[in-house]
């Protein structure tokens, strides 16, 4: 299935037999482990795959942050955990949300890490130095790429909402994903949660291009202005992460079960709206 | 010395101690490498040891770029060079280029990899995502944060070069980085060596700011251009970074001493022009 159909073929998969949005982001961090899981060698890879296991019927996608794996030396349980994903839950695609960017020659490496060494679907790319920094991702056409456009931090706004020329530069940077950098059908968009009227207007530029909205649950994004900004003509087009909310719902040995009640609750409350 | 040293000092001693600006991008491509070094289990460490071997009196400072370390799952060898390059020639600041940019909460777990995992002396950042992506790599108030301004690539221009109320977009983050951003004096900026007027147009800017320049050899830079163009008022304040055209000067036995002489040679060349 994978070798024929691209990213966005699956996603869209996704989102009609899971009746779902949610996209489940992976930021594993140790200290906030439940006891019995601490101090194991691979205790990042069995975190992970616990709450990948107890949630995948939830999710359309999964979102695993490389800086988690990366700052503890866990590049291995990474690649294990993705590995796992595409073995147990081939339906549910895995976007690596590492940021890369970077000029073609070495954006080719970043793609082989991406693509080859990790086998996601897709990865997101900052769009700063622009479409030659973006084109080597595309050489695999099988997957995506999906770019920072209005990323939900406070800071976001300093950069993305300068005006250029009669619109802001998130603006510019939607316009360009949804028209002559999109000559391939495989980009998306990120687009912060915190932002709906912003959600809307991306919508507004890029018809129905997948978003990857960060910033529900501990960032503090409103769930049904997101849906609404955010739905496609189809009422999907969203992959809406939550990420702590789910991860950490829970202390105890059940931890899981306490991540899958959150996705559930956040999967519904989601539907609500579309 | 390193704890209680600023990057920022490091690198002034640097360039006084080697009389040198040039900074030596290490972006090791096996494909590339002399055939005895070809298949070794550690030849992407062995290749690198070598040439900065070769080229530490020379150099103000090493760049390795870590997306020809990753693609290979030698992240084991990266973090080998550094503390080679930390153990044998102290002396020369350890630039990690990762262009990295996220989230608060995230860019803190890129700070723990670049700073502690790899003991970079600093590490290159993406400013699209603003202020609160940058503050977390300053808690570590001995090293650096060089944020991207104006890169070296055809796309740099894409976003960079547009205008801002008035002013181009790399100028804004200029501003930005020389000023507010600035609060701790650990920021420096990457200015492609590709546009000389844009180097003076940073620089004037910028005050004394240390500039990352790359772009001149394979990428086709000008040296006389740049020097005259970014030099500081006490004639330095440039890490000007050739990569390739050092790395794969030699294809035999004795590539070291090859890199060492284009090392030497772009140097010199750096310096008539101070």
């Amino acid at each position: 299935m994978h070798t024929t159909s691209t990213f966005i073929d699956r996603l869209n998969a996704a989102w009609t037999t899971r009746n779902s949005l949610l996209c489940v982001g992976l930021d594993p961090d140790p200290a906030k482990f439940p006891a019995h899981l601490s101090g194991g060698p691979d205790a990042i890879f069995e975190f992970c795959k616990a709450i990948v296991d107890a949630t995948a019927d939830l999710a359309c996608a999964f979102k695993p942050q490389i800086a988690y794996f990366a700052a503890r030396r866990a590049e291995d349980q990474l690649e294990a955990l993705i590995a796992h994903i595409r073995e147990r839950h081939p339906e549910v695609p895995v976007i690596l949300d590492a940021k890369r960017g970077d000029i073609g020659s070495t954006a080719e490496q970043y793609a082989v890490e991406a693509f080859e060494r990790y086998r996601a679907d897709a990865v997101t790319v900052n769009p700063y130095m622009g479409r030659d920094s973006i084109e080597p991702y595309l050489a695999w056409s099988d997957r995506g790429v999906i770019l920072l456009c209005r990323t939900s931090n406070p800071g976001g706004s300093d950069l993305q909402f300068l005006d250029v020329g009669g619109e802001r530069l998130f603006e510019r940077v939607a316009r360009l994903a949804a028209g002559e950098w999109n000559h391939t059908g495989q980009l998306a968009l990120v687009v912060g949660a915190t932002f709906p009227a912003e959600i809307a207007r991306v919508r507004e530029l890029t018809g129905d291009m997948p978003l990857l909205v960060p910033g529900i649950g501990a960032q503090g994004g409103d769930v049904e202005a997101t849906v609404k900004a955010g739905r496609s003509s189809a009422g999907s087009g969203l992959m809406i992460n939550s990420s702590r909310a789910i991860l950490y719902a829970g202390k105890g040995e059940d931890f899981a079960q306490a991540a899958r009640a959150v996705a559930l609750a956040t999967r519904d409350a989601i539907n609500r709206y579309r």
